[in-house]
């Protein structure tokens, strides 16, 4: 199955991919609808929900608000990891990473509900990625975060070269220390798309943030 | 539905229902199968599994490992709060404390595959279960614990009784500081079992202390 937005029934266009973080956009003074909104308005076009921290119930009644405005707008909205919210919220698609449940027994618990990305860091897990049936991929960390330490050493423009080429069809998102800066150089390497947290959540100007990155996009185009 | 075990396919018992506590089994030197292994051949009749802190991953390869063992055991397997894990673990049930999911939504993702028991503290939350459909009934917590203070004051064995009244024919397993000193006092109730954490995972003699309990709950059967 492809990666179908259930509201517009097209193909869910991943180019600009917004991860939600609840604790930064408090520290910025916002809400997580009042980030998914001003992103979007800056045309933003996949919302993903990710959230460690807060209870179930909490993040389902947090997360009705978010699928709801998505839905209304025409973005995809995925969720993080957890499969039990995606199928709450009816979500277009679910993120798993590699330390999350396995693609093929999500698949097979989700049957044709949802598309789900899974991210990868190398051509082997890129492979194996495709064999279990991604419907994207999410090549990451891209650069090394200098606010993320622990998410390890970035792949680089050559590594995520390597991913895109090894995916061949199936879309790439580029996640990782990603900004107005290096955008372009990662949409040359022939990813459909980038994500990106603090770039939009702790930006000032959130809508002009994002029709920045959004400009970057564009000048190359896959 | 009912609480049905799906390796015995009888009612699952719930007269001893032991709550995992990853951490707490570390401090004490053990894994989690260990103390399963050893609160089961005391007389332990169901497994929860909780964690709050593990990846979901993790959790899936530890669960696999519980969710075996029980099944050779004829013993019921349940996940707490991640209707995900219950699923791809294909758990007997899964307990859902007012901080989860709802229940009418966990039930409709999850068809008629598990039961689902609802945490409890007052007879206006027990109605509310029993039109969601609660399978059984966490009552929570009935005393007050020393090492949970966040847990807040307990509903006291006359809490609990109105409780079980309100209930009817639903099993209601009672939880919180409960142990072999006031364990005849939380059946005589009328409730249908007991679930603990401490009192066995921290125990000196897991499969003693198993026993022990189970003496207490044999001598006022429901």
């Amino acid at each position: 199955m492809g990666n179908l937005n259930l509201v517009t029934g097209r193909p869910a266009d991943l180019r600009l991919y917004l991860v939600t973080d609840y604790e930064l956009a408090l520290k910025a003074g916002r809400t997580e609808l009042e980030v998914v909104r001003a992103a979007v308005a800056g045309g933003v076009t996949a919302v993903q929900l990710r959230d460690k921290t807060r209870e179930t119930g909490e993040l389902y009644r947090a997360g009705r608000e978010l699928r709801e405005f998505c839905a209304s707008a025409g973005v995809a909205f995925i969720v993080n990891d957890r499969l039990d919210l995606a199928l709450a919220l009816e979500a277009d698609g679910l993120h798993l990473g590699q330390g999350d449940l396995p693609l093929e027994v999500a698949r097979k618990i989700a049957g044709e509900r949802l598309f789900i990305g899974l991210s990868v860091f190398t051509p082997e897990e890129t492979l194996k990625a495709l064999a279990a049936g991604a419907g994207y991929l999410g090549a990451s960390p891209v650069f090394t975060s200098s606010t993320k330490p622990d998410a390890g050493a970035g792949m680089g423009l050559d590594g995520l070269g390597r991913v895109v080429r090894t995916a061949g069809q199936t879309p790439v998102v580029a996640i990782g220390a990603i900004n107005a800066g290096n955008a372009a150089g990662v949409i040359e390497t022939g990813a459909t798309g980038i994500a990106v947290i603090s770039a939009l959540v702790s930006a000032p100007d959130i809508t002009g943030a994002a029709r920045q990155l959004r400009r970057q996009i564009e000048r190359n185009p896959k």
